[in-house]
This record gives structure tokens, C-alpha cells and sequence, in this order.
């Protein structure tokens, strides 16, 4: 299958190395000049589970420069970038290409379904993890799965081919009914780890030391439950509040810094309109009662201006 | 006048030393060693508006070491520390002793009268503002005023010469009706800006820089405004935003760090519970939501709870 990675990030890059070991034709897709020019002179570097497994040659190319078209799109960019790279990947479409959607956060399908029909649009969900150790440098651990679903839940010949595709990679993929829900269980954990953190500078293990953590964690829980009612996805608490607890300790991620206290620490613009604003801006939409993500999304916000401001 | 200043920091330093030079007997009661050796070593050293102005002598102690009776009590100590210092210094009341409490934040009065009866104490809120310069230094600029009324709004002849000692003294002191309002006004504008600024990471000025600064505001304004209307006391809106855009510039006070900053940055215990957190319970007292209060509150709770982790 011709398989263009659209972000080719810590994630794109795991899973375009296993679609390309796995005999697909793999493109990188990225904006990061430097990425890509480490890509395409060495090679993908890859040090998995601590060991250094060498390059795989893969071609790396800023969006604009695709040639010909794909059958499918694996969207990795951040959410901040889906539009842009959307808009600039476009013409690599033909009418039978599909996109599978991974991102982190709510509201992008409503920015991807602006360039293909829904019909063409898969939306999953992944427990894998990945990083980078600079340009060009693979550094990832561990093992993850995706859930995944067609938006409309049409059936399609490409249906099998897409699990066929991605499982033959390794990747662990099955087909659920729930996507949605397992987004917003997985956006609701970010909700909460990835902004106290910031807010309260620092880590996950540091977040869950504190006494009263579970109030904090239920001032954002509720309003999400809420929220998600009217939209009629079912937020389970007990999912998430064990979720969230379960990473506290040193074994899990309790040492790690949340990727949007990382971005605020770089001087990058978070994440945080897929998160607590989406939650706000479905508040508003049904008339529920958002406050707590209302100033926490102006929180993150104004530490992002004050990045600004001191940078310039 | 015998004069005792409970809590001899940047404040009561000041309003000690200019009791002093006007004629009354005043002693500094502190519980930092250092402060208290270098008064009784080197005398207080001043510089006010810029200018050394020399050193005074004026005694300092511990609260334990009070000896004889005092006529007037200045409460100038943290909130976190009134109840120590009240039961520390009890026994160097008299029936007859005055207490005049100037201290930030909501809730001190009722720690007061737990030691003193309601009949001898005044609640006060100044906008004089002073500064340390290291142990037994102290470094002060501009002017203030102080607003002040008997708790129980009691007339007695101490109220005349309990003004005319402040006066005598430059201190700009008058008595109100609304001290109460003003203290709300007050808590209202350290509320917002104490605790944005400490979880945003940023001054005053780049607080009010983020252009969604007001809605911000408005999350806490909004919760106090409530609140207070259930206490019986009217917090008005437009007064409080005005005292707070007032304060951004950099000839006001946008170079400035809050208290509350300064605290967590420097590892020391906060007064949130008198501001944000004095909200919250009285909130529940009445039955009005406080989200955004609760939120923050916990938030630099956890900031301390991470200081105490990572300092010990």
C-alpha cells in the first residue's frame, strides 16, 4: 500500500518504519526542515527499547513536494497543524485515498472532513507511545494498539485491507464501536494531567502526591462528563480517575513531564484548544457550565503570550 | 502610646518606626531570629524613596518575650501565622489593649476574637506598601493611607486617640463605614492577580498583556461577587476590574511579582486560604459554586505540597 505519514514526528516515524519494514511504500511528511534533511542523508535512526537497531531509508518531504497519490494518509501532525497540513497535502489525494486519523484532542475530524468526505475518513485511538531524541532520531519503547473505526461506520472492501495493513506491521489494531468514547477517555486524562502539571510545574508523580489531587481531577472530570452527555458519548468516571491514577507511579509515568508542559517549556503554542477549549466551546454550544477548562484553556493561553512576549 | 507591632516585617517595620519618631513607646515582636538580632544590633536601617535615612533604635523580641502590658496591638503579621502570634502574645494584653488588625485577606477577625473581644478590636486596610531588604533592613517607597472601623461599628474614647496616634504619625489614618467593602475590594483584586500570576509564571504586566486577560478576571470576580452578596457585603464590579487594569503598567506595578509569587518561588507557605480559599468556604457556607476559586486554590496548595516534596 502507498502510505504517506502526514507528521512524521515520534509517532509518524514508529509506525512508518513498521509499515515500511512490513513492504509498504512509505513517504515522511513533515515541516521540520531539519528532520527531514537528517532523514533523507542518514536514514531514520531508531533506538527501540534502549537499543540502537540502525537506519531504515525512507524518503522524508516537506508537503508541497509529494509526487503522485495515496492510498492512504496516517495523520500525526498536532492539532494545532491539522488544518495547514491538510490543506497542503491535498492535491497527494486521489478519490480513492483513505486517512486515518490518530491525533491526540477533539474536533479534528470537523477540520479533516473540510478536504475528504466522511466516507473516506477512519478515526483511531493509540496507547502507543513515542519520542524523539533529536533530528532524524528515533526513541521509543514498549508496545501499544490502536482502536479504530470508520466516522459513518460504513462498511468497505478497504476495511479488511486497513487492518490487514497495520496489523502485518505489528501495530495491534482491531476495530471497535467506541472510538469516541476511548478518545474522550484518553482526552479527559490529558485534560487533567497535561494542564495541572503545567499550571502547577510539575510531574505526573508530583501531581498525584498532592492529598487532595482527586478534586482537582474532578473539578475538570465533571464538567467534561457534562459536556460529553449533551454531545451523548458517556464519560465513564471510574475509567478515567483509574487511568489517571494508575500513571502516578515512578514504574509508569510518574517522572514524565506532559507533552503541553514540554511545549510551554520550548516556547511552542500547546494543544490546549483540543482539550479544555474543545471542552469549552461544547459547553457553550449546549449551554453547560464549563469554568474550570474555561480558565484553564486562558491560562495556558496567557502562558503562551507571556512565551511571546519574552521571546521577542 | 505603648505600641506593640505584632509581626515587624516590611509593614509593620514602617508603621513601627514612624509611631516611633511621632513619640510612642513601640516595640517590634517578629519570630525571624535574624530580623530581630540585626534590629537590636544595628537598629532598624530605612531607606525610604531611595534615600538611607539612617538606622532607629526600637527594641525587637520574641513574642514569648514581651514584658509589661501594651495599650495598642498592630496586627501586621501572615495570615498563616495570626493564630500563633495571638496566643503567643495574649498575656501582654490588657483589659484594656486595642487591637487594630491590618492584615490582608479574608477570616482574620474571627481568628482574633478567639483572644480578644470583639469591643476592642478595629479592622483596617491600608494602602501604604513597603518592602525588606534582608534582616533589619527596610526599604519603602511612596505613601498610604488607612481606613479603619470598630468591628462592632461601637463608638468609645479610645477611637480619638486612636486616630490622632496614627495621624500624629503621618499614617493618613480616617474612619469608614464600608472598611469591610474596602477589604473585599481589596481581596478581590490580590485574588486575581496573586494567583494568575503564579500559575501563569509571569508579572503584572504580562498578565494584563494576554489579551483575554478580563475573562480571566471576570472567572474569580464573578464567584467573589456572589459570595460576597450572600455575606451581606457588595463587592462592586467595576471598582475592582479598575484597581486591577489600574496596576499594569510599569509605572504602577507591572514589573512587580505578587506576594503569593514570591512565596512559592522562595518555598514559604501562602495566604491563599484567606483570599481564594476563604471564597471557596465561604462558598459552601452558602451554597454558591466556586469552581474556578476551588480550582486555584488547590493548585497552589499542590505548588507547596511539590516545593515541601522537592525540598525535603
Amino acid at each position: 500500500m502507498k502510505i504517506l505519514i502526514a507528521g512524521s514526528g515520534a509517532m509518524g516515524a514508529r509506525f512508518g518504519y513498521l509499515l515500511k519494514e512490513s513492504g509498504n511504500d512509505v513517504l515522511f511528511v513533515d515541516t521540520w526542515q531539519d528532520h527531514i534533511d537528517a532523514i533523507n542523508k542518514n536514514g531514520l535512526q531508531r533506538i527501540i527499547d534502549g537499543v540502537d537497531i540502525g537506519p531504515i531509508h525512507i524518503p522524508a518531504v516537506k508537503p508541497e513536494d509529494v509526487v503522485g497519490h495515496y492510498d492512504l494518509v496516517l495523520l500525526f501532525v498536532k492539532s494545532l497543524q491539522l488544518d495547514d497540513m491538510m490543506q497542503r497535502i491535498t492535491p497527494s489525494l486521489s478519490e480513492d485515498s483513505r486517512v486515518l486519523c490518530l491525533l491526540n484532542g477533539l474536533g479534528n475530524i470537523e477540520i479533516v472532513e473540510k478536504y475528504v468526505s466522511r466516507d473516506r475518513i477512519y478515526l483511531g485511538m493509540t496507547l502507543w507511545s513515542s519520542g524523539l531524541k533529536g533530528p532524524g532520531v528515533l526513541n521509543a519503547v514498549g508496545s501499544g494498539s490502536i482502536e479504530m473505526q470508520q466516522v459513518n461506520n460504513l462498511e468497505s472492501d478497504f476495511d479488511a485491507k486497513l487492518l490487514t495493513t497495520l496489523n502485518d506491521a505489528g501495530l495491534n489494531a482491531a476495530y471497535s464501536k467506541d472510538v469516541i468514547q476511548s478518545i474522550w477517555h484518553k482526552v479527559s486524562l490529558n485534560c487533567v494531567l497535561n494542564t495541572y502539571c503545567t499550571l502547577i510545574d510539575c510531574n505526573i508523580g508530583e501531581y498525584g502526591a498532592y492529598e487532595k489531587h482527586q478534586e482537582l481531577t474532578d473539578l475538570i472530570l465533571n464538567e467534561i462528563i457534562a459536556v460529553g452527555k449533551k454531545e451523548g458519548i458517556e464519560v465513564i468516571y471510574d475509567i478515567v480517575a483509574n487511568n489517571i491514577k494508575g500513571v502516578f507511579s515512578p514504574e509508569k509515568a510518574g517522572g514524565h513531564y506532559p507533552s503541553l508542559y514540554q511545549d510551554i517549556a520550548s516556547g511552542r503554542r500547546t494543544e490546549i484548544d483540543a482539550l479544555n477549549g474543545a471542552i469549552v466551546k461544547l459547553g457553550e454550544k449546549h449551554g453547560v457550565e464549563t469554568p474550570v477548562c474555561k480558565a484553564i484553556t486562558l491560562m495556558i493561553h496567557s502562558k503562551e503570550n507571556v512565551n511571546d512576549l519574552r521571546n521577542n
